[in-house]
């Protein structure tokens, strides 16, 4: 299981926060797909390390998304590199990834880089103003990405963050319409909190990503496994 | 022919300049393997449909270049859309691309759209001046552009474009060598003159471009289409 593809839920750990063994087992033992390791800020080549070598003592894939080309690292299975398609700065769009393929692209094993194509719905949130994001979308503009990653780049995954937020149901569904019609993946992230939103968002994105509420309400987030693997 | 990866050989042609049926006629019948019409200014959707319609008494495929949403119509086999990588405004990487899709998107069909992901590596050039490239470019920085788009992308086309300049030979063969591992066709395009210029560019390059050659010295042009299919 290490096509994105074939995902359904994957949690989120923030490398900047603590997680205690016992609940790190409990997620990596969930039922997840995979665990991706990744955060805004305070992410540093050590906290990647040190969450890295926990995670791996589990049987699952773990994979590095990307925030910043110091922190990449060997030994992941994958690493999911964000290009932010909705961005007004060419950096986070493909000048980091320049940089980054100019540095270590002779290293790099394309067949373990996976492009997400990320639309940033809240403008409101540290990754939105890190990225020079803040243009306010309706349904129609979230399609209009949704088509832009799907139909012409043909990006292997659309990643629609809401980040700490809860999205707009129809606004997801809609996206969902648009990406069913493509090879491309569609991953929700943001302000899954319960069972309940994990199965509401889960019908219409092909992945769901549950991310703070790890930390903040382990239990019902562990509850969100099942509620999209049904 | 109509799979850009069975190519070997285009024309473009520029639709604010001047073509006579006669010449015309013998470019369409050159055994290129497309024309491509495209331009970097005075395009407008009366000079676009005139020449289209006009390549369009031959059985090749046309194909349209699109360099501003306004001259955006349907008829033709296939839609190049570039998305230049080497550029520090966004709106020549995704933002035009989003717009077009907010318009358009439902009326478009994903499978004659084809992204070009260009790197501009002429800056004294129009098209330069126009997106935003300023980067005076190496060998390794051409070289991180091609893994961007073959390794990390995995875009259709890798567009090298000098634009009026005849590029230089190493530059281009480095380019190739990383994309011969991928399934990104290659494109270069840039001041090839004569049937010597194109066998050489045609080494390296899946296709090669001719343009301005076709207006300034139609007899040489003719000839570069042998000089590759050979």
């Amino acid at each position: 299981m290490y096509d994105v593809r074939d995902w359904r839920h994957v949690f989120k750990l923030d490398p900047n926060k603590d997680i205690d063994d016992d609940l790190l087992e409990r997620v990596c033992e969930s039922g997840t797909d995979a665990i991706v390791v990744g955060g805004s800020d305070g992410v540093t080549i050590d906290n990647v390390l040190d969450l890295m070598v926990r995670v791996r003592r589990f049987p699952l894939p773990c994979v590095l998304e990307v925030s910043t080309v110091e922190t990449v690292t060997p030994g992941f299975d994958l690493y999911f590199i964000p290009t932010v398609l909705n961005s007004t700065n060419s950096k986070w769009i493909t000048g980091l990834h320049f940089e980054a393929m100019r540095e270590y692209g002779e290293l790099m094993n394309p067949d373990e880089l996976v492009v997400e194509g990320y639309c940033i719905a809240n403008t409101e949130c540290k990754a939105a103003q890190l990225t020079g994001v803040s243009q306010k979308m309706d349904k129609e503009d979230v399609a209009a990405y949704a088509r832009l990653a799907g139909h012409l780049l043909k990006l292997p995954v659309f990643y629609l963050e809401y980040s700490g937020v809860y999205g707009d149901p129809k606004v997801v569904q809609k996206a969902a319409d648009i990406l069913s019609e493509t090879k491309t993946t569609f991953v929700y992230g943001g302000g899954i909190q319960t069972a309940e939103q994990a199965k509401e968002m889960g019908k219409y994105a092909d992945v769901i990503v549950v991310g703070n509420a790890v930390y903040d309400f382990p239990e019902e987030a562990l509850k969100t496994v099942a509620a999209v693997k049904k």
